[in-house]
């Protein structure tokens, strides 16, 4: 699917996740072996085996159904070619551990690459737009509430507001992956029942051996930690979202501002060859559109039964995935839009310019309220606005019509009313900061593409 | 994953769609051509290419992302087969529609046979459950309200719960699968805008050729009847879910008044061998925890921008087939349980009895409270709930012992409130009408697996 | 709340909650003495006290948090209050019932009439789009793809494509309120077991009594049919929204071919007196944000525990209410823009013409391609499009620029191509077809207010 | 209802969002006439008027809705009252801001109220569940998965489970009410347009005046922290929601090892006298069954149009503070079920002798699999369970019976595999180091009540 992140995917695909569960495999082995737990030849012969190519993916695909999960038909098949080589060894294949320890484990391997995909990736889109919010800082443009033009702000004080708000997103995803950077290794009920004191010893030296941090206590059935990383994918998600919603309206036909970057073969419509079709955006919002839906889900399946789960659990394993997929899709196409976006400057000051002065009336107001309180000042910008819509002329040119406004603002005075820089001034000062922010977060290594 | 459905998914993979643009550019061609909008011969030479075998499926998904969607490349390929046995056929392929309209109609073939699959399997979950509703209607068990055990019930009226529901899940699911087999083909903006008043014709002789329904107008952006497909699909699951809830609840150890059918490799533990996990509730429950998410992703995508939409379309892409995906694993899943699943009558006879009669006490409460009146007969209830915890007897005993209550109840009274087959009377009534009802449904061919 | 709806609210706030209680309670005495199963004198002395204004609501939603619901402090008050007057009668009060069936049909009796209220006002929708659709058959406008501008649709057919789905709409959700008008009546765990055979036949009356269908058992923990109309009402919902999404991006200023209808303090800025701010739509796109949420909720609220559930009903108690509110609100307001809609069909033309006829390149490509094949046709039309573009001219005055075009089309089939009135054809007859069978729908009755 | 929070409503009813944009606008008008920006004495006139009591609280209600928010007519209102004191101050009302950061601010303001109520009662949960880690850390009970008995834990390692969740819980809790104190102030479109520098330093003095942080730039469309807060309480209940699924998963009537506290009115049966409702788990998995959809429409509400939105915003409205509220209803049910609950510990010991010993086999299997090789060892292990289930006696008396295991492990080898302490000697370890940090978390402040 196209909103989707194939590079993703193949983190979470079968082949994927039986290879994590072999990486747990071995290191539980090693470890043990180290720790005296099991035989040293075990523990060799173990590792040894612990190679994807052996196993045979659609049968453990086929097997898991019934089993349960797929941990189980892959630890057969591994004690079998283990025995198969040294019969004495296989008997200390998983040892300690459930099913669930390896799962969760090599789930956790695979999100923390991810998320640090992500991360990437949302580097590059920061970089952009601190580029964009710089150059822009005092591009002026029409500010639109409700849809309706209101009144001027610059288009770097826009970008700055996506900006500012990615920066924080980047740091809370830096916080839930190292959160979530967790062994899981407890044994049948978490407790290390099997393994006594030899328990916590394993998983100390497991979890440095998987570059990982060993927790209290096994989360099988507490997963705050995963839901965290859910939720704060799905809000990211959300702020790009956000970012592709502007730029999709600014694109419109009629409005015309900014345009996604052209490349070959993309936009295209297949009837009308005269369409640049924002697919970025659309591929964003359909994201953003999609997460929140996940995102409860993870949220829905936390109150899980007992030491493990009869459903939640299971209804994360294709859940989180498809968000992190999802996720990464979404800050992919941001960065190819941010990096490459066409921002019609000459298109912005036309449209304010079109709207014959009327977004200045906040302004104006202003500058009559204080002059003659809001009663007589609110009385002369309707007037003003009634004559211009009656006269099909601007603003100024109605207020310089009115004795009332000529005896109140000189025209030094309405001039200042009108000047889009005077307005905007400190729209240009926050970008500017917003931008240099930005810039200093991801250092000069993230070269937008 | 284990709680999605491989048969469903292939109907929804990438070949799968590419085959389904196919089937829709072929038949487009084929009445195009009959109706003499394009040339005879384009029609054959446009027929005879759209094979799915002749599409390189991974160069589609490429070149996908950045067109926007699948049908574009697709369409490109087929046009530039037709271009090399025959250049003039090539300008007809596609002929007055848009890559939306090819898109959607494959959904809408997929889904049809999506449906019937599930429709299939939810028969035989209620010829099963019709059948074990008729065999347990007077089984007496253990009601139970928020976890407690509270009066007396039968298995065959809890089953008719399930049961009946699903009756009406199925009749909904008839209803919107005759509803969504609907026909898109409308042109770049719906209105048939390049064949003028051709298309009304073609769209007719489309629908007709494609077993499709031909609706009044195109439904680019107007999505309720597929919103209406995933809700209904997503509360099927969830009466499913209940079903299965009730039985992991019942299967418990402490309980264990049913048990999913065995079979080899199913529901194993990796370390402890006694157990026999419910792992078909689990897949279920899952689903049932997974629906809503989905469900509401499809209503969320509903406000979809004008002619063609810029996100909320893309975002239905991958949900909708995943929700039918889950319905299908978990009515799969409900068919396998229903079908063979163990239960103990006798142990819910035994809880009964384990309850000391306590789960007659509302039986009791309306036999006293009739001779005596509510607070008298509360009172004596109350000292005999009492008398039997202190005493560590029955509630019948402790009852015995009152001379209020043998001044109010003759033994043969106290014997009726006791007799659990007098208490569940009308259950067991139910049950058999349920049964009877289900079974006239489903008719002799559904027999369970 | 804004999005809400205040005349829904009290159909469900404390108040008609309790009163619908009482009126189950009353209906329950009464149709109980009718039968002989309680003492005649009994069912009177419980109907006269079932007035909520003998009820201290502050009291029962103190006692309700910890007896768990509020049933049971209203039932314990009517029993004081009957004991008042008629000490025996109390014994009888809520004879055979349980919490549960209390509060679901008083929770029926609520969705009954308040389905009836959105019914209502979604046929003065229907009712004022018919006539849009009616007038606008033939209005020409810009139609939009990805928020693009693509090719001439009418307005009338775009409303068409709302009023047809709210035609559907109107009928699931007239499907469902029959389904839901259900009663509960079923005693501790649902089978009446307290009453026997009697249970029965008071249902039977009381279902009658309250004019509601006897359902074929008790659904306290069965609860599609609360599902299903709480998808159906989100799903209204999505489509609305999609009305409202379209009519806010017509309304923008840019585009503005549209507006919401005028009132006194209606959709003003606190500081921008030139703006109108839909706020009919921004309410309506709140509902459509939030429903999906809600659905979700009441989907996830399915698995409920044996034969009363722990969390999953409870779960229902606001959400219902809540998405059944925001539903009303959303055709309240969809009904007051409907009426009133400002459509300005100049700007309209006058957007057509500002694409310079761009807009008709999906029907300049049919002629041409017909003509030329689809290469060459391209070929021609990509020229003219940048033509169009250096020159700054028309696309019809780049044509006719170009001699394969003027070799190609004559004068007339230029002006066909870009004859609006042609191109849109189809969308007159459809709009006009689809508005007939809209006011046949809702009779002459629904007039817009 | 009972699943919310009444005092948490109250923060969000009218009156208090009313009293809130009024302390935003007396804080602006007094910092802004210590500024120099508006006149001292208009400052003064302002304050004096922003009084709630002056405010008619149904007007308002009234007029928000055709208004778009309550901020227009409560403002206007104040214009009005001021104005009737000091004609030239009503001016300087509302100067320089736009309602939307009258309703932000006052919505942060009571934000930061219920947060930090939510705090005080997550305190309580916390301390009170150390106790009870403390006290039953060596208390052994079945560890169970998928509903099934599985191997010995203690009560003390299953609360340190929740408990090690709810003290993350807490610290994101903390960090995203620190982070969504943040100041809203920047006029129509957020820049300051019409104040200029002025914009700025006024931003600084009101935030400082109203104890919140000023954000570099408004946030009127960019609603990440208010995203993150929603997310952070959904899964916070989510964990709550764990916990009281395992308490009523314990309080079953069949398991009875634990007992929601008791306490007048509480948890009462209508019919039922004998039985005792675990209503807080009721209420606290209800409130998890709905934080999930509640959290979606936030993250959903999240791309919001340009400067100000058009229906994302409003539906922000009723969305957050419903969920506040359930996250607080939640914690104080859990606060108190926590403080009173009952642990039955004698029944946890029975209830594993009741598995005649089978809930060992894994410590078993481990014997003797690494004497004998799992070939053998699970070959008598297998043979021990069968010989268990056949003649009804324990485990260890069917492996005593067995010549090879008493040829394996001498009778104290036995004795140690059926050693609950030695078993679960790492889950007692654990729990007290979770209660000891849990207890320096809270401090000796958090008694529970």
């Amino acid at each position: 699917m196209v909103t989707a992140s194939r590079s993703i995917d193949a983190l979470f695909d079968l082949e994927s996740r039986v290879a994590g569960i072999l990486s747990f495999e071995a290191a539980l082995a090693r470890v043990s072996a180290q720790l005296g737990v099991i035989p040293a030849s075990a523990g060799d012969a173990i590792v040894n085996q612990c190679d994807v190519a052996h196993f045979d993916l659609s049968e453990i695909e086929r097997e898991a159904e019934p089993a349960g999960n797929e941990a189980i038909p892959t630890i057969d098949r591994l004690r079998a070619l283990v025995s198969a080589t040294d019969e004495a060894a296989a008997t200390y294949v998983h040892w300690g551990a459930t099913s669930q320890d390896a799962i969760d484990t090599a789930l956790v391997l695979a999100l923390r690459d991810a998320l640090g995909k992500i991360d990437e990736q949302l580097a590059q889109v920061i970089a952009s737009l601190a580029d964009l919010a710089e150059l822009h800082a005092a591009t002026p443009m029409v500010g639109r509430t409700l849809l309706q033009e209101a009144a001027p702000t610059t288009f770097g004080f826009k970008v700055a507001g996506w900006l500012d708000a990615l920066l924080r997103h980047r740091t809370r995803l830096t916080q839930v992956r190292d959160e979530a950077r967790v062994l899981q290794f407890g044994g049948a009920v978490g407790n290390h029942a099997a393994l006594g004191d030899d328990g916590p010893r394993i998983a100390v030296a497991l979890a440095a051996e998987l570059e990982l941090t060993n927790p209290e206590l096994a989360w099988h059935s507490i997963r705050d930690r995963l839901a965290n990383v859910a939720t704060t994918l799905a809000a990211t998600v959300g702020t790009l979202g956000k970012m592709a919603r502007d730029i999709s309206l600014l694109a419109q036909s009629e409005i015309a501002e900014v345009r996604e970057p052209s490349a070959v073969g993309r936009g295209r419509s297949s009837t009308m060859p005269q369409k640049r079709n924002p697919v970025g955006c659309a591929a964003i919002l359909a994201a953003a559109v999609r997460a929140p839906g996940l995102a409860a889900t993870m949220l829905s399946s936390m109150p899980q039964e007992h030491e493990r789960a009869l459903g939640g659990w299971q209804a994360e394993w294709a859940t989180l995935p498809e968000l992190v997929s999802i996720a990464h899709g979404a800050v992919v196409h941001a960065a190819f839009v941010a990096a490459g976006l066409e921002v019609d400057s000459d298109r912005m000051r036309q449209n304010i310019v079109a709207t014959n002065g009327l977004i200045f009336a906040e302004s104006l107001a202003f500058a009559l309220n204080a002059r003659l309180g809001r009663a007589r000042g609110s009385e002369a910008l309707g007037r003003a606005i009634q004559r211009r819509a009656d006269s099909g002329t601007t603003l100024r040119a109605a207020l310089e019509a009115d004795p009332t406004v000529t005896a109140t603002l000189s025209d030094d005075e309405l001039s200042a009313v009108f000047d889009v820089r005077r307005v905007v001034g400190v729209a240009e000062q926050v970008a500017r900061r917003v931008a240099a922010a930005a810039r200093a977060s991801v250092g000069p290594g993230a070269k937008p593409r």
